[in-house]
């Protein structure tokens, strides 16, 4: 009897931890992955090369250079190839596309929609990202929104790092991922 | 006894179980719907009819006319009527509204930011779809990142299909929504 | 051993109920926020106090005036000011960054895509908001759709009213921010 009650006052507490705080127990990543990707922006002389291009800014601005201060008002269009390492010219396992956007006059700072879409042996599907990217910080984090095909329901946190910026033509982010949930 | 210590170990698996996969219980959708919007881009000459316009361009290209290199860095913004078969000329039960971004220079693919706003008998509220089109696949999935009203807190994924394509003035998506998180 | 029975077949419907209904329970918001920001948009003469410009514009249109019918086409970058009251002239806890687009040619709506980013002794953090905001009702919803920081994880939606609206230069929301997802 005295086990009977025990179990069940055990059992009703569990009950209310569970209802709140379903969120505690998966904390650690189902899923965590690295990544680099690589933006090389025209500048109307490198077409070849080019994976982004702008494709809107201020009135005070034009779409072959990004404008004055701290590039505030500047969008730009990007299909960039991502890689396992930091090199440019490594296998692409998929192609970072979406947009950024300036979006600060007196700080160097940007708003970004984007997905990864890989089409590697080792991922099928894509994840799709949104938030704030204040670059001026050495590392950023942005929300993962959703997912397809493997990543389907997928969502978590990006952590970006600026791994290299040469002038105002090429630029190569690191990309941590965290998964917290998964399918 | 027996039966009490029986209830406990049956217990603790139990809850191990419930924190570990929590989502593999609902991996059929909780709201199915299929739905079919309309595209139709301003060209210069058809504002009447137009549902859809270019508002942004790389510097190559202008607004009038979707541009060279598989329309890369056009941005079109719309307001396009959802209807429940494939007959534009049907009854609205809503608007698809947002934008696409062509984004690849060397194939035709798309990069998508809308909503549905539904106000009709059968639904009032809104979803948001953020993710990359592959265009140039059969379908396409997309995730479906959030939504309001009736569709409070609904996660899940739509399959796009092109469902008609007329030169380069309409086209017309088949959307099949499948939310796997429904309130 | 009837109590082991009853407890046993209680424990069984729980379950059922856990698995089945694992939202219900959370209903009410675990975070509720209340916050106004401020938007003055460049009109080609209000450079220094300017928190946001058009960036993109359709073809009729250019980029120091909002365009007629309804502005639709015109995209606008901002960074406002995020404040606890509704005084433009309060210390700020935080700003809203990103972008809206008015994207329907006979009545006036708009579609964000936008973060809060905290820097306040109180917040530390972003919140990702994307969704239809069709201006012309008192309240609109719009999803919450990802955070980072304190807001890790986070869901839900935020009621957004406008508080203020000057001529087309300034306006000022109210937004009343419920998130049913919380860490």
């Amino acid at each position: 009897m005295l086990h009977s009650k025990t179990l069940f006052f055990l059992f009703f507490f569990l009950l209310i931890g569970l209802s709140r705080s379903s969120y505690s127990k998966s904390r650690q990543p189902c899923k965590r992955l690295v990544f680099y990707f690589h933006d090389i922006i025209y500048n109307g002389e490198n077409f070849e090369n080019a994976t982004a291009t702008i494709i809107g800014s201020p009135s005070w601005a034009n779409k072959t250079k990004l404008g004055g201060w701290n590039h505030f008002g500047d969008l730009v269009a990007f299909d960039d190839p991502i890689t396992l390492d930091n090199n440019l010219h490594s296998t692409p396992v998929g192609r970072a596309q979406g947009f950024y956007l300036y979006d600060k006059k007196d700080v160097f700072t940007a708003w970004l929609g984007f997905s990864f879409v890989f089409n590697s042996t080792e991922h099928k599907g894509s994840l799709s990202f949104v938030g704030a990217d204040p670059l001026m910080n050495k590392t950023r984090d942005i929300p993962v929104i959703g997912g397809t095909g493997e990543f389907l329901m997928a969502r978590g946190v990006a952590t970006l790092m600026t791994d290299a910026f040469e002038g105002e033509v090429y630029f190569r982010l690191r990309v941590d991922i965290k998964l917290y949930e998964c399918w």
